[in-house]
């Protein structure tokens, strides 16, 4: 799986670089040239522009019944077909930015037409997302916000330990990186009101959270076995769960949280696939109690990512580390939640997106929202910049970083960011 | 608005059927002559294959442009063209069907073309669906739920009187009507139990809903006035929201089902348009307390349609009644739902499908799930076919049937069906 590990590019790539040649995460882009939507992988601080390599010629394993899978609006048709041919068209991505391979490196004309520097495109949503589902994982989250709710005692729901609990999200609201997030207008009220009023969220949330797609799904009726759950888990970026705390606050029960949640989902524009990860790969968790046997994974499950949560105000001129948390604190790994999903017979397609639901860590300074990193307001964070934070502004500009780093290996996700903008 | 009432098709309808000239549903079928999906309406016994007439000029008011929005393998591209061209459309079919119009009605060839018997047809999933919500609006059934829950007291949320209180489902296992459902395996754990246990469900239960397609969406971020609400719905479905209510006991603290419902939601092959259901508007019931401003609605905002809930089990001959309810039982109507979902910004797309919620009635024989109806298994159902039900068994089938009646005027919505079949 790591046999790229090493391997050089002649595009030149910085040592703080998300993007070499061991990374190869795929995205959809267009350029002021060339509006058409289509696939790309980023290298350094370039794209190679999957559509134009393929039209030329420079793919052996696409048959001609696939020309368009990089010519194409999503990455969903090349997700579906499988991991074998995700292998083998990786590896021809990689010895096509080979050092050593003159193809590309030596043609100027190819070169322009396939490299595109990452300043002359934007990015667009990477797929078509079917489901979303976010789930709730991280059990320093779930306890954090079960202590503000529920008092010590009794924060973690009895069945949390046992099975990972989560809700099915809003799908159509999922947007790319950079979308400005309008603060939302709802129904709240107060402890002491004698009735809900309306208007703009008081208390506007961000969630750290990471997610995965599916590469290929599963008929209804069939789960996907906890053992094959990796076969149908395409790649992962990082995700933004918007939350506007006061309207979840009065919402959610008993049904959950709805429109707290559904006016904004962030995601980040590379889908970095679980190849380039493959080294990043950790021991999951002890689980006590163990969990149920279709719920049993072995091996190295959870990832090592770590993750930096960063704002920017109006008033300052660079961004804030506000929290640096990591992947790796999640409590129910992938495979879990997938193999849990599916165990009643529900269907998977391609393109649902999976989320972790906010990853906190078990110390302060590794929440993953301002609920628990201002303990619901309660204890503001103090900028450097000036100032004290309980919840989101109007013009603040909220940015997940993620990479791993190993051996000199450094495989990134980029960022996603959104800045809130008035209520209307 | 109601231009259609009175006139008569020279296709024979019988009174009791359920596609009579003033209905015209739409929906997706395809023959054994002919397996490309394709839109057609339902007329007495028979479906008008709206593509072939398409094909034979017969619709003046769709441009060569628009070709296509009848060979489609769903009514997505259709329902996003408007109300206004939808009113043309069916003013179009309903002239083609007209006892007086001879242009259909004296062709054999055409009529042998055009005209095909419901039982040469197989029917399709209508749409597709983007997302799928599901709301909780009967306040019987509510309280019902609550009073078992909860107890007498706290029955009710606090929230539930001033809002629609809703989750987000699960799209990718809404099925068409007939699709045989297999008993889901989850977690569950008894009251009594230390720790959760795996297998098939024991409590399996049906939900009586009924659901709304989205015709036109809105842009994220503006959300749809409560006064324009009604334009952006395209027409109605019976739903049978299947449920697992060991698997929902267990999992759904703090963020509502997920498993329990999401192996499988039905709904009735044919879209019944909201001009259609004109005449059987009728008063909302009286809101106390008075809802907020955004969610204020006047006129006639609720629809009488009966809905009968039938069992058949493997040993009798026929299907006989267990629930006789009606969709006007619901506290908050349509446009209310439709006005709260996107409050927030939450974008609708064409072909998301916003479900009522179990409707239940007042008395016990209206009540809208097997939960309810043998009041969580303690008082049984004594069935007239012999035995006793407490919760669906394997090999039963339940079929909800739909309809509208009023001075003569008989507007139905066919059926939703499905069979119980064993644990895999």
């Amino acid at each position: 799986m790591n046999d790229n590990i090493k391997r050089k590019s002649f595009i030149d790539v910085s040592k703080d670089s998300d993007f070499p040649i061991e990374n190869l995460p795929y995205g959809i882009f267009y350029t002021k040239e060339n509006n058409s939507l289509r696939v790309g992988t980023a290298i350094g601080e370039y794209v190679l522009d999957l559509a134009a390599a393929d039209r030329n010629g420079l793919f052996k394993n696409i048959s001609p019944a696939d020309k368009e899978i990089f010519s194409s609006k999503s990455l969903n048709r090349f997700m579906s077909m499988g991991k074998t041919f995700h292998r083998e068209i990786r590896k021809e991505i990689s010895d096509l930015l080979d050092e050593n391979n003159s193809i590309l490196r030596d043609d100027d004309k190819l070169r322009s037409e396939c490299l595109i520097h990452q300043n002359d495109v934007t990015m667009c949503m990477p797929v078509e997302i079917g489901d979303y589902t976010d789930f709730y994982s991280s059990k320093d989250h779930a306890t954090n916000v079960g202590i503000m709710f529920r008092g010590k005692e009794n924060a973690l729901m009895p069945n949390w330990l046992h099975l990972p609990v989560a809700y099915h999200g809003r799908a159509s609201s999922v947007v790319i990186s950079g979308t400005e997030i309008i603060r939302p207008k709802g129904q709240t009220k107060a402890d002491d009101a004698e009735s809900p009023s309306f208007g703009p969220s008081r208390l506007l949330d961000f969630e750290l959270e990471m997610g995965f797609f599916i590469g290929t799904g599963n008929n209804l009726g069939e789960p996907i076995n906890i053992d094959n759950a990796s076969d149908h888990i395409f790649g992962m970026v990082l995700v933004n769960d918007w939350s506007a705390r006061d309207i979840q606050k009065w919402e959610y029960v008993p049904l959950g949280p709805f429109l707290a949640k559904n006016f904004a989902t962030s995601i980040s524009p590379w889908v970095v696939t679980m190849e380039a990860l493959e080294p990043f790969r950790i021991k999951s968790e002890i689980q006590d109690p163990a969990p149920l046997p279709y719920l049993k994974s072995s091996g190295n499950n959870s990832y090592d990512i770590k993750l930096d949560v960063l704002l920017k105000t109006p008033s300052s001129q660079n961004a804030e580390i506000i929290s640096r948390s990591n992947f790796k604190y999640m409590y129910w790994d992938m495979y879990q939640q997938l193999a849990h999903h599916t165990v009643t017979g529900c269907n998977m397609r391609t393109g649902d997106l999976l989320a972790s639901g906010t990853i906190s860590g078990p110390e302060k300074g590794t929440y993953g929202s301002l609920l628990e990193l201002s303990w619901r307001g309660e204890e503001p964070i103090k900028l450097t910049s000036g100032g004290e934070l309980k919840f989101l502004r109007d013009g603040d500009e909220l940015i997940i970083k993620g990479y791993c780093e190993k051996d000199g290996l450094r495989i990134g996700f980029g960022e996603v960011t959104g800045k809130i903008l008035p209520a209307k």
